[in-house]
């Protein structure tokens, strides 16, 4: 018995057997079908299912995740477990090596049907950050933040996926010295380095979902996006919260690691500041280990870490859900931007830059405030597999186009 | 040639052949279809389709409007000029009158299969208010609000079809004197009377929707009631808007009524206060002379005018897609509270009572400042149709079910 010729070199990446990513990818105008990652690799699963689990093939014929994510996690332990059986036996060779294509030769897509898109705003250093900018002299957290996660509904047919361009989006703005406000491109554009879950497991409207149930709901994590025009966002925010300034597109990874390729990663949250309702006090820890890397042209600009989050997925869930709304299939909610306490840890522009009057150092010498045309943003994120393992996440990439005449 | 037997009775209705609304019904637990409303019945198009215009019938076979909406005005005018004539001409009388079922034979469904559901806030009179009971001292309306249509995106996942009983939602609330926040069913139940639009053409990523193309792509019309928990609301509102408060049901008629229909209610919008930047003036008049209805437990509390609205709906579809966001078929945008001058025209109870202060009367004597469980609200419009008719909107109903304990 020898291990099947492809397993060494995946093996001593991020993206070995404790990783293994689900995606949709298309290939050579072939309709768009569910396949796994290993390495710079993807098994397209439906026509090995084929040969090895004529059971399965209709849930990775398709051309998203919901069919799998939505068969519940007795389904997807068994298939992850399946899966890795196909890519390391070496009986399983000849059956799978026609099936297993270099990622170069496939064109990635949106990985599932979107339902409800729900941002968060957990980094408790984001918020400290955002209100002494914005709010100087006042507390940094509004009354609220210690007792809640503070969330809103995004737009979720501008999710996007990794790699396609974000055109820089127009709109009113207005500042204190010039009250009447213009329209014109947005000269603040952001970014936000974010986690995001999507739920696997629909739930009843009018029934919450207990923080602890958080895994027999959620399938898997993604990298996001979350694409911000700060100066359409300061302008329309009061009364009813962001609209304009996100809605124009939201990039998120083409991969979606299951939340058992994280087990290891799992860490208990920061200590609580305030006693918490019970509806928000998890026995379980859903804090992960996850190191984010935010570049720009290339370099570098910070590595947020997600374990420092203040409010875990589990919670805001449990919160999301506690007045009874109900859940659906491809659901996808995202942690907010991750900032940790270092300068260097922070998940914006406007807070590396500290609200434009610090510019970052580029690799070529160059300086940045917020994005201009051209630039580019990968977003690429490790999580502890098992001792001596590492588990990439699917990086979240997007290139700047200007803006449009109409 | 005499007139078919049906449609004398129907002509007398609000849903004579000038309104002609679609909707989805299942009967006798066959699997949902298309119909269009006359009088107190629904015309099953699929089968009467099969007969006389086979080509459509995919169309009509369908669980959701969304294959017709997504047609665009051609097909929207020619089919609505076909099925006129399908329940008019004697000579289709035969082929018609098998397929006709009373409407308490019906069940109706949610029509169309949402994506993004957006909610403005386009009356100045309720933001005005609003502005009054919670900012005393401070100017009514917000900088930006004369400026542009502030919205925000809802749950999309959570629009119900208008009979389906609303369970009181449960969620944290604060209070000034009493800062730490409790856990309890919302104390404060409340409603909002809107007028939803229908998106059908969509439109790519990137690119804006003119204010003139607003018959384009909205499809039509539906009533709306946005339930607000004004409690929760009140305690998660800052910094990012409505989250919990709204989202745990919003009901939808279960007619959409063709923009077709409310040719004869157009009227130009109030007078602007401050000038416009370019993309929100319009050229057409896209003012509706809608006039709504809202009953509690049977007494009327409210007649409010959508004509009052200082938004129109081709603005907020402007806005909306300025910053280059997509529209989808399916997706849906409300207008916020239609609420008018007098006190008699307000679409919310925390406005009719002013903040709980003034309790309305209900015809059975008692009083009401916010809605108590088995309390049911319905709310109806009508426009005026060519003259001497009147253009029904398909009412939207709801009853208040008590919290569930988990």
């Amino acid at each position: 018995m020898t291990d099947p010729p492809w397993l060494a070199e995946a093996q001593a990446t991020a993206f070995g057997l404790a990783a293994l990513p689900y995606g949709v990818f298309t290939r050579d105008g072939a309709r768009p079908r569910v396949g796994v990652r290993l390495g710079d690799a993807v098994l397209d699963l439906a026509p090995v299912a084929e040969s090895l689990a004529p059971d399965v093939v209709r849930m990775y014929d398709q051309p998203a995740l919901n069919s799998l994510m939505g068969a519940g996690p007795g389904v997807w332990a068994q298939q992850r477990e399946q899966v890795t059986e196909w890519l390391s036996a070496s009986h399983h060779v000849d059956v799978v090596a026609p099936h297993l294509h270099p990622l170069d030769a496939v064109t990635m897509t949106l990985p599932f049907q979107v339902g409800d898109y729900v941002d968060f705003y957990s980094s408790r250093h984001h918020a400290e950050n955002l209100g002494a900018m914005f709010r100087p002299g006042q507390p940094a957290l509004t009354p609220n933040w210690l007792h809640l996660p503070i969330g809103y509904h995004g737009r979720s047919g501008t999710l996007v996926p990794s790699g396609k361009p974000i055109v820089r989006p127009c709109g009113q703005s207005a500042t204190p010295d010039r009250p009447a406000p213009v329209f014109s491109p947005s000269a603040r554009l952001d970014i936000e380095a974010e986690v995001g879950f999507v739920v696997g497991v629909p739930s009843p409207l009018g029934h919450r979902v207990p923080a602890d149930d958080f895994a027999r709901h959620v399938f898997g994590v993604v990298l996001v996006n979350d694409w911000s025009a700060r100066d359409l966002q300061a302008w329309e925010n009061v009364p009813l919260g962001p609209f304009l300034g996100k809605s124009f597109a939201t990039s998120v990874s083409t991969w979606v690691t299951p939340l058992a390729a994280l087990q290891h990663a799992r860490v208990g949250p920061p200590r609580r500041v305030l006693p918490l309702l019970p509806y928000l006090q998890d026995r379980e820890p859903w804090g992960l280990d996850i190191t984010m890397r935010v570049a720009l042209n290339g370099t570098v600009l910070s590595r947020p870490r997600f374990r420092d989050m203040y409010w875990t997925p589990a919670q805001q869930l449990a919160h999301m859900t506690v007045n009874g709304a109900s859940l659906r299939t491809g659901d996808l909610f995202a942690s907010g931007t991750v900032s940790g306490p270092a300068p260097d840890e922070r998940g914006s522009l406007i807070e590396l830059t500290w609200n434009g009057r610090e510019p970052v150092k580029l690799g070529d010498g160059r300086t940045r405030t917020f994005l201009e045309d051209g630039d580019e943003v990968v977003i690429t994120a490790t999580a502890p597999g098992a001792p001596g393992s590492v588990v990439g996440l699917g990086e979240v990439r997007g290139v700047i186009r200007p803006a449009l005449d109409r």
